[in-house]
Order: structure tokens, then sequence, then C-alpha cells
């Protein structure tokens, strides 16, 4: 398979093209239009759904941008490219404007940072430039975009439920193949600490992290030197990174005293054993009888590792029963607690419950020779007739620093309290916010440049540091796994008053 | 970020190179070793289970293994992972080993070929030859094979639904990033006629498919052209292959009188329309009054794609209510249905309702130094504990030619009816079958050469060929989309023994 032909310029749907030879043919394809990409509604796990969004993906979207090329062998692909009946698709007057366009250089995208609390409904990206273009780059955008900022959400949650346990992704092997990688990266963004993917952590700058697996166990017991001689030879050869997996035979009966036998032998050599590894089993009830099991061997700092189809959800449960079901043993909760670490694996990597952000790309503005022109699709679903116009997000706080709305405002305008919101689709709803209701705000989206590249270890903590940094002036409620209370999203006065406006035209024009 | 540093070698586990360098050190990276993949559930989209899967993804596994290298960029980056003590996690030693093997082609694969109709508990695919190779090349392994067959199977039902209709698979703006051009990939081998991927399609060898999308008409809007301009323009742009996308505006109202009125332009310029598409409300209602106003304008034959949401249980149910419904309106349901295309996009790329298929990849043998010893993983659950040994699988036909068995044998078992059938878990349940019973078998598992590489076009025409002959071979309860028929894996009578002889012997040792 030739990956670079299906991985470059190339790496957009059929209609997209289709589309970029006709505004080419009209006469259009050079005329400057702005689209936007924004989701619509949370990913919704089955009996939960979320209540923010971690926006994730931006950086290799713009690297995607600057590498694709509208080069010979995505022109002659085009060119060999028939119908049924024989006549070329892709007319040379076409190709030819592509490769005298030869790149994206032409188009100016803004959006907002990776690693921002995001919301349904706002513009995340924005680009802007010759129509043909334009188009073309909604595919990519979208394949990008959505896919990186739903895994970034689904870690988001994870790393909220664990509590400031340390959160590792391992779900490659069940990963979406290729998309694992961007998987492993967006975890990261969304607050996990490590990844077990190897090249991808080298590609960004991160250790990767692992244990072992239970073939290790299995090719020792089946050469006659049982979990013990494993372990061993284990602890020798990863003297100062001692984790091991003690689920192979039976956790309590074999595994944790074999692992004790080995800490005891580790820390005679001078060696502190890092912990265990649970992965399968009822986890909480093992996890405490594990760390009893530990104390009592004199083992009271080391980690106990738990995995095996773990999301957030779960994660919230077992950190339950272990407060219900520590104390029964005589085992303080939060000493078992403390040293949990979690690997999230498939449930995380293909974000289980809802693997799909449902973000579209949509005109909202053409130039009509003498400034641009509001573009508006209607629909009979009120929530699916698109904002028209150029806009700008301003993310409002309250009187006690919260985030309290975000805020749909048309390019350049101001927005000074006392503000009327509109809701954005139930004509009549409005909020007013006073001047003493609002501590600041700030504009969301910020002009990217693809052409000059990040570096991916900077550009992952600096992201990291916008979650945290949104998450703690992001209400309670609003954060809370189950049932989340629903955060605000609104027009403004400008942006109401054009929407309305428009439709009434077309309704009229129909 | 260096996407071959993150494709190539390391696109694997970190506990896959840490367990590679302890078998280094411990003389064991030679040792011969087998490990086989196989799932253990049907995909079960919520409220429904698959009967079947499709395998896929083995000729972009052989392509990951042809090409990985232990190149100097690969080591470098392993020579860099230190602790956090400042120690180096792998040694010069066990890099230069790794340097001196320099790639994978000291392994040999074995495979149940893409496009076969493939079934819990079956070794899919077989991995012999030096440990330490066979356990690396575990994460790549299942990320390619699990997924595409994933995929394949979410394909083959939406294709089975379509019932003989065409079907294009359109999920690259929601798909997992790169990994969506294996779920295009893998909807192919599935049945999908086409997918809209651009690059992907003209990788293997297929021709992309697709229509317009709303913006193209939101432009000629906006531009004060109308949707009737829009339509014009991509007639005149591709009169052989005019398909209208109908539901910018209002449907009924607008789009299908609009498409109309260009098809009739067109059909005076000699060129026969294609068809309309359809991308929200409710299809099947809209499909059967855009028959009927196609049908009284004369274009009978013109087609009907639908999109928006669609997976196999939507189809199944749009048909079944255009069976209801369209004779209330005095069209004959088959003359709407057999003009329908079906557009299926992210529920297909994403497999929604499961997005992952659980394989695994078990230790089954281990050279002992005088031949081969099964290795075997315990577990509290019987349906975990790993079939021991070095496996062969045979499809037994009953004797109206219907595959009735799957069975897990030893390498080299004579399989001759009468045959003793064992259930794989439930201890004491087994099935006999008579020579009258059997009227065929055949042995599912292939060798492969990663080094002879494929021609992309004819290995998924000659999966698609499999995935037809074997759905034939089928019962149609098994093939059935809701509540299946459960298929029979067995084990074979020394496949049984074995596995009963070392948990014996294993749980003696304990």
């Amino acid at each position: 398979m030739r990956r670079d032909l299906a991985e470059g310029i190339l790496f957009t749907d059929q209609y997209q093209l289709s589309m970029a030879q006709l505004y080419y043919r009209m006469g259009l394809a050079e005329r400057e239009a702005r689209f936007e990409h924004f989701f619509r509604r949370y990913p919704d796990y089955g009996q939960h759904q979320a209540g923010y969004c971690i926006s994730a993906g931006l950086a290799w979207f713009s690297q995607w941008v600057r590498e694709a090329r509208f080069d010979d062998e995505s022109l002659e692909a085009l060119a060999s490219h028939t119908t049924d009946t024989g006549a070329r698709v892709f007319g040379d007057d076409f190709l030819g404007w592509l490769s005298d366009v030869g790149d994206l250089s032409a188009l100016r995208i803004e959006a907002i940072p990776e690693g921002r609390v995001v919301h349904p409904n706002v513009p995340l990206t924005v680009v802007e430039g010759p129509l043909a273009l334009a188009q073309i780059v909604e595919t990519p955008l979208l394949n990008h975009i959505n896919f990186q900022t739903l895994i970034a959400t689904k870690a988001s949650r994870v790393v909220e439920a664990a509590r400031g346990g340390s959160v590792l992704e391992f779900g490659m092997r069940r990963g979406p193949e290729r998309g694992t990688n961007a998987a492993s990266r967006a975890s990261l963004v969304g607050g996990a600490d490590f990844t077990s993917n190897v090249g991808l952590s080298h590609a960004v700058g991160f250790p990767p992290k692992g244990t072992h697996a239970h073939s290790m166990v299995q090719v020792f017991v089946a050469l006659g030197e049982g979990e013990l001689g494993a372990f061993r030879a284990y602890a020798d050869v990863y003297p100062d990174e001692c984790i091991l997996l003690v689920d192979t035979i039976d956790t309590l009966e074999s595994g944790v005293p074999n692992a004790i036998e080995v800490f005891r032998e580790l820390r005679a050599k001078g060696h502190e054993p890092v912990g265990i590894r649970l992965d399968s089993g009822d986890l909480a009830h093992l996890a405490v009888q594990s760390a009893k099991m530990l104390d009592e061997a004199g083992f009271t700092d080391q980690k106990i590792v738990l995995s095996s189809g773990l999301d957030e959800i779960t994660i919230f449960q077992i950190l339950n029963q272990i407060a219900i079901e520590a104390p029964r043993y005589g085992v303080a909760p939060d000493s078992v607690i403390r040293r949990l670490v979690y690997g999230v694996g498939t449930k995380l990597a293909t974000s289980e419950g809802d693997p799909s952000l449902d973000g579209v790309y949509k005109l909202v503005a053409i130039d009509g020779e003498g400034g641009w022109r509001p573009a508006i699709k209607l629909s009979d679903t009120p929530a699916k007739i698109v904002n028209p116009g150029r806009k700008e997000v301003h993310r409002i706080y309250d009187s006690r620093g919260f985030a309290t709305a975000d805020v749909v405002a048309q390019a350049g305008e101001q927005l000074v309290p006392p503000l009327r919101l509109f809701h954005p689709t139930e004509e009549g709803v409005e909020r007013r916010l006073s001047e003493a209701d609002v501590s600041g705000s700030e504009q969301l989206l910020e002009k990217v440049d693809p052409w000059s590249p990040v570096d991916e270890r900077e550009a992952i903590e600096a992201a990291r540091e916008r979650r945290i940094a949104d998450l703690e002036r992001l209400d309670i409620g609003v954060r809370r796994l189950v049932n989340p209370h629903v955060y605000h999203v609104s027009l403004s006065q400008a942006s109401h008053e054009l929407k309305q406006e428009i439709i009434e035209e077309m309704r009229r024009d129909m």
C-alpha cells in the first residue's frame, strides 16, 4: 500500500475534489471563503454524557497542512480517475491549477489552542482562504481534530476519576490501527501521565511506560522455573523499576506471595521495588488484599497498578468499593488508594461508548465581491441551523472567577456588560449579565501558523497546563462524570440578530 | 511529529521491548516460541451481537513486518530511554543484538486469509520464531488485524442489510485519524463497493466515489444563484455522473423539484442523470416521496443515495418502513428499494456500538530444548484459559455443504469421522459427527510470506470473493443481524485431552 499517496494531499473525501473542480470551472476556486468547525454535542457514553470536551489534534492537523503537496504522484492519481464511461473525472485545466497552487499555504487558520476546555456549537477551528482549498481541507481537518478531541476528552474524564492517581494509556493492541498513535498523543493532552506506545512516546518526547505480560510468566512456567523464576528474572534485569504482574496463576495464592519474596531479595540487594500489577478479577477487592499483604511484609509504598477494562466509571466504582471494603479488613482506604496507578487501554483509545465526535465544518461566509456575505444552512431541526457570519468566541467569567458562558459573537463585536446572551436554538430564551456578574472575559480563538513547526513535547506540556487551568475555572457540577450540569453556550446580540435576519430572508425567497 | 519513528519497529508497547531484553539477558531471546492470535467474542453492538466475523488486516500487517527495521534511528531512541534514576533502560548488549538481527525475517507466520468468515477462540494468526521477536510483534499484529477484522465485520453486516444495494464507505471525517485508511480498506474487504476516501482508493486501486456537500449549495445561495444554480453548475461539470444532494434547503419542496428540472435539462442534452442523495430527515419516507416524484417525471431508474447515521439496523428498519409505507402512496416498494444506494459513514468506520475486537495473542508453545512444550495461561474464568499446544483449524461442512463447526486441533492431528467435538469451556459437553454428517472439511490456516508483496487490488478482490463464498456456506441463522444462532467452535479430541492434562499438572504444582 502506498502510504505516502494515502496520507498526503489526497487524504480527503472524493466530493471535496469534485466540488473544488466545479468551483474552478465556475471561476470560484479562488473566491475567499470562511468555514468554521464545531461539534454539536458532547460525547455520550451510553448512560453518561460528558459535560465538557478538551480540544486536541491541532498540531498534527497543522503538520498535515504543512506537508501536503499537490505533487506529481497525487496529480497523476487524479488524472487516472475515470468514470464508468471512461471519461476522465478531473481535467488538465483543474489539475494544472492545483499544480500551480502547489500547497495549502494560501489558507489562514485560527483555532482554540489544544488542551482547552471546549463546548458545543462554538467554532474550534476556522479556515479562511480560496474556496477550493478550504473545501479540500474539510476532511483532513475533521479527521484530525474530531478524533483527538474525542480521546483527550475521555482521557480527561479518566484522569478526573483517578483523583490524582497516575494514569497510563495502554490501548494500542486494540486501538484503531495507525490512529492509535493519535489516541496516545491525545491521551497525553487530556492528562494521562504516560503511554505504553514506544514509537509515539519517543516521537513526542515522553518516556514510554510498561511492565511485563502474562506470556513472560508462561515462558518460565513452561520451562519449569515457575512464576517465582519469572519474577526473579525480571527483578534481576530491572532492579530499580520492578513492577510484577501477579495474576498469571492465582493473584493472592501465588502472585503476591511470590512478588513479596522477590521484593525482599531486591531490598536485600539495596533496590526498592516499584510495585505490582493486577490485570483480572475483582480489582477493588484484590487491591485491598494485596495492599494488606504488602503492608504486612513491610512494602507500604509500593504501587499497585490496576488494568483490565478500565474507564472513568469503573475507576470511580473501584475507589468507592475500596472505601467501603478496606475497613472490613482493617485497612485504611486511603492507604490503598494513594498507591494506585491506572493502566487504561481499549476503552480510552477507542472512546468506548461513543467512538466519534460529531464535529462538522460549515461554510459561514463567502466573499460576494464587495465584502463578506454570511452563509447559512437551514434545517428542519433548529439545532442544526448553522450560525452565519464570521464569528469569534468569548469566554465570560463570573464574579467568582468561574467560566459562566461561551459567547459566539460576530468578528469585531464589542462585548461590554451589561450583556444579553441568547439561547442558540430556543427563540425568546435569553440571559442577562450585569457588570457585577462579570469578572473578566477572553477570546478563545488564536491565529495558527502551520508553517511554524512546534516542539511536540512543549506543545503537549502547554496543552496539559491549559487543561488544568481551565478545569480549575470550570464549575464542579459541569465536571461531574454522570449527568453533569449544562454549561451555557450563547449567541451574542449581533449573532442572534444576523441569524434571525438571514433565516427570514431565505424563507421569503423559497 | 516523526512519523517514521512512530510507525516503524517501535510501533509496539513498551513491555514487549522490556520482555525482549529480559529474554536476551536470560539467553532465551532466540528460543523458538509459538504465539497464536484469536478473539474471544464477536463484536456486541449494544442490543445486538454479530454471529460471525470477517478476517482482515493481514496484508497491512505483513507490510509492516516487511518494512520494520531495527535501524539506527530506532535504536538511538531506545538507547536514550532512561529510568527516573537516570539509568539506561536498554543496554548496549541488547541493542547490539537487535542491530545484528536487523529485521523480523526470522519469524514464520500463518493466518486465515483475509475475507474469510471467522469465529471466536480459533487461531486467526500464528507466529513462530525467536521468542524476543515474536514478543515484540504482538502489539503491531493485534493493532492491525483486530481493527480491520472489526471493521470488515461491520461492513459485511451493513452489506447484508442492504440486500444487494450498493454500499459506499463515507466515514473519514469522523473516523479514527490515520486508522480511517485501514477502516476504508477493511470496508472494501467486508463487501462495501467503494469508499469516498481518495488517497486510500488510489493506493489500493479502487475508484473513489462521492457526490457534493451542502456547502456547494450554500455557496450558490449566498451568491444569489440559489439551489437551482448550484445543481445546474454540478450537472454542467459532471453531466454523466450527476448525483444531486437535495436536502440543503427543503428536500421535497425545493431539492427534488430543482433536481428534476436539472435532470430534464441534462437529458435534453443527451445525458442520463445518475440520481439524488438524501442526507437528513426521515430517509424512508423521503425515499418513497422522492421516488414517486422522480417516477412521475420519467426518471424511473435514477438512484437514491441515502446517508446520515446509517448502520445495519437503520438500513434494515428503513427497508421495512418502505415496504409498509410505499403502497400507501401507490408506489411499489421494490421500485424504491432497487434504486437505493447506502452511504455509510461514522458508524462503519468506528464500528459504533463496539469499537474494538477483543483479540489476544498468547504463548501456546515454547521449545524446551528437545521439542515443543505446550504453554498455558490459567484463569479463574474458564473461557479465559488459553488452549495449549501448536494448533490447526479445521472447518467441517455438514451433509448440506454448510459449515457446521470450526475445530481447533493439534498440529498434524487427523480428523476423520466419526468425530468427537468437545465444547471449549463446558466440561463434559461434546458433539459427535458421523461419516454421513460430514460432507467435507478444510484447514483454514495458510502460510504467509510477508516478503512477497501482494497487489492490493488483487488481494482485496480475492478477499471479497472468499467472503461471498463463505457466507453462502454459512447457516442463514448465523448470518441474522440480531440474536444470531451460535456457530460451533469445538476442540478436537487431542486438544481437549492436552488441555485437561496441563491444567491438572499445573494445579498439582501450585
